[in-house]
């Protein structure tokens, strides 16, 4: 491995390293949790500037890095874009019907707010 | 309501008032979390002196009162004792599903790293 590509790789936990408290901190938040309902209705991975959030670049890159690193989303690289993917298949597989709970949960309570 | 009284009374939020967000933050921490876990458990209120947690008083006191001002424990005085309880009707009416799926991730969790 290059030292170029070695700097484009980005770390990810294995799913036996995914812990629960990781995911519920990383769902925790109102910014990152509503990354993660967009992800979740899409049908290919998204690029961080996809999404219109109401805070700064770094702010953003900081709730994507811990959603990667707390083993709810994949980021790969593609060209110079990175594209996040939730990892539904590695979350339902350890923590069976937590994503789901949690997503059809955010929607009640974003339906209840508007 | 006399101030002796007004003193004992603790805060919780109504239903309406309990956010997701507050709820998995009150979930993220493995001790809340083990707290959590054995009110899930109990047939009865139990007092904060009846777990043997790993942290000073104080940060106990902190645990409990995030849980209970999160929405996830109600406490209320029996004398001089304060018991716990989970809110789980509360809970399960407004996240169906989720705080089941959490404490079953819960347990898988702790089977594995036995």
């Amino acid at each position: 491995m290059t030292d170029r590509e070695s700097s484009r790789t980005l770390a990810h936990p294995e799913p036996a390293g995914i812990r629960l408290e990781g995911v519920l901190h990383a769902l925790s938040d109102p910014v990152r949790l509503s990354i993660v309902r967009e992800l979740a209705g899409a049908e290919t991975g998204l690029a961080c500037s996809h999404f219109p959030l109401p805070v700064t670049k770094s702010t953003t890159t900081h709730h994507f890095r811990v959603l990667r690193e707390s083993g709810v989303v994949r980021q790969t690289y593609h060209g110079t874009t990175k594209l996040n993917a939730l990892r539904r298949a590695d979350l339902d597989e350890l923590f069976p019907g937590l994503l789901d709970s949690v997503l059809t949960a955010a929607a009640a309570e974003a339906a209840r707010r508007q």
